[in-house]
């Protein structure tokens, strides 16, 4: 599970960072990669990556400006041209579909693939065997949500030395007693799972929030996140004018981290007016240690948390 | 005037060529850009540019394909948060005024300028003292245009050695020959400008024109242009392939610029299945000799034809 950020900066496109765009890939885990946000030239960075377009099959919008969606015809289209027959969903505020329809519609993109589009409502939005992914508003002056991929937890790990101290040597018996919650040799004896593996292995959260104003409350639905992506549109210097236009500062997001008990925060949307991000940086430690600031192409891994 | 390529491949973006525009500079002569399409991330190519989008006051839309449009929200958007108060018009095919208004309306764009949109129809869809730009249908299965840019003929350039052989030194007296029909002197002698100008400096013509298949009537409409833009999308191999899909072959735009007897042909909309274009320009100019192909950035200047 890696998150890959394509588009790190706010508003407008610059030459250093992109506007907004994450790719969570799942290669892995499911075969996919689910995007979050989609601003103008996704495609674009995609194409100094290795992610197929073909295997993008969700795309999560946290809310309708410009920068997070005006890549989303052009993404649709190319995948469309370029090998992409598998369903794909857009999950995104009222007004994603229209919006999408009539980009769609009016440049006569005729799609190869199913494209369905969900408009959000607070709460759980997606389940499945491995994944849930839930949503809640957050504070932006037009609706804007924050997300949540919670893993579902997994059996643990072999242990085979416990085997062998059993008297079984390596072999097949080991991939029947991994499969199966209980097995019975052909001598009679039946030997359960549980006694041969470690503790579950505790599924990984990562939670990506949209732009927004510092909002305690969201503490508890980010809490415990692997990794805690927040936008970090300013400076602390500039706490009020990220009021004013509905943004976070650096120490916002970081306090938000703390709070929430995150293993790692990942600052990003950064405002343009900042070409140097130590301070930024620092400013965020100075609060929560785990901080990282993405750039376009970083790429943070989050790893299982095996044996814990 | 400059001709500047921002994109110059066909349909999908890649690393070597980004999807179709074409900025028109007018920056000597009326203090403005015009654009020509504006495929997606057309505005992210500008910022390697010295293009100030506050400085594009006119987009001519050939059709509404996706890779000819998807750029125009991001644009207009960045243009008003860059400081374009001045008015932008967008001329295109029925439809591009839904699309416009509806990509910014769900993005809830708020544009610091007057936006006008002129859907398209045949003959001259502007004029001022300076140029004329008409627009003729192509052929391309959606509503496809060519456009033509014609400058005005401007007054032939002061001749100070005729002046000078009927006594008058160099000094104010020039300038206002150069400004004015006839100019009456102290002595009531009138002196005609005519007679101390050279002739008429003939205007420039470019044409550009959108996806198209060979469309032999078309010669007229762009006759002896100083530069005929033309879209190549594939080369004379392909031919058939051409005309399934409504595009051009590399010699048929060929023909098409030995007809109208222009003075440059440039070709771009190049698919991407051709890494290397020599033998794409080769095979046009076994046509017409005087054939560049356009690759991203590339500029062509249209000189003024003096003393001719």
């Amino acid at each position: 599970m890696d998150i890959r950020f394509l588009g790190t900066g706010a508003g407008l496109p610059s030459k250093q960072r992109n506007v907004t765009s994450i790719a969570l890939e799942l290669l892995p885990e499911n075969g996919s990669v689910w995007l979050f946000d989609c601003g103008e030239a996704t495609q674009h960075q995609i194409l100094h990556t290795n992610i197929k377009p073909r295997k993008i099959n969700k795309i999560f919008i946290t809310h309708l400006h410009g920068d997070h969606i005006f890549g989303l015809p052009g993404l649709l289209s190319s995948r469309s041209f370029q090998d992409g027959h598998t369903p794909l969903t857009i999950y995104g505020p009222t007004g994603v579909k229209e919006y999408v329809e009539t980009s769609l519609a009016i440049s006569q993109t005729k799609l190869r693939y199913p494209l369905y589009v969900e408009e959000l409502t607070e709460g759980v939005l997606f389940e499945d065997e491995q994944f849930t992914v839930s949503c809640k508003l957050v504070e932006h002056g037009i609706p804007s949500y924050g997300f949540t991929v919670q893993e579902k937890d997994k059996p643990g790990q072999l242990q085979p030395e416990k085997l062998r101290a059993c008297g079984f040597p390596p072999g097949p018996l080991y991939q029947q007693i991994k499969q199966n919650e209980s097995i019975t040799l052909e001598n009679g004896e039946v030997l359960y799972r549980k006694d041969f593996i470690g503790p579950d292995i505790p599924g990984r959260k990562v939670s990506i929030i949209g732009d927004t104003r510092y909002v305690e409350e969201l503490a508890s639905f980010v809490e415990h996140s692997d990794v805690l992506v927040h936008e970090a549109t300013f400076s602390n210097d500039d706490e009020q004018h990220a009021y004013d236009y509905f943004h976070s500062t650096t120490m916002q997001a970081a306090k938000l981290a703390q709070n929430a008990n995150v293993t790692k925060l990942v600052l990003t949307h950064i405002s343009s007016r900042y070409q140097e991000t130590d301070s930024l940086l620092n400013e965020a430690k100075s609060i929560f240690q785990a901080t990282e600031i993405a750039h376009d192409f970083s790429v943070f891994s989050v790893r299982e948390n095996k044996n814990t």
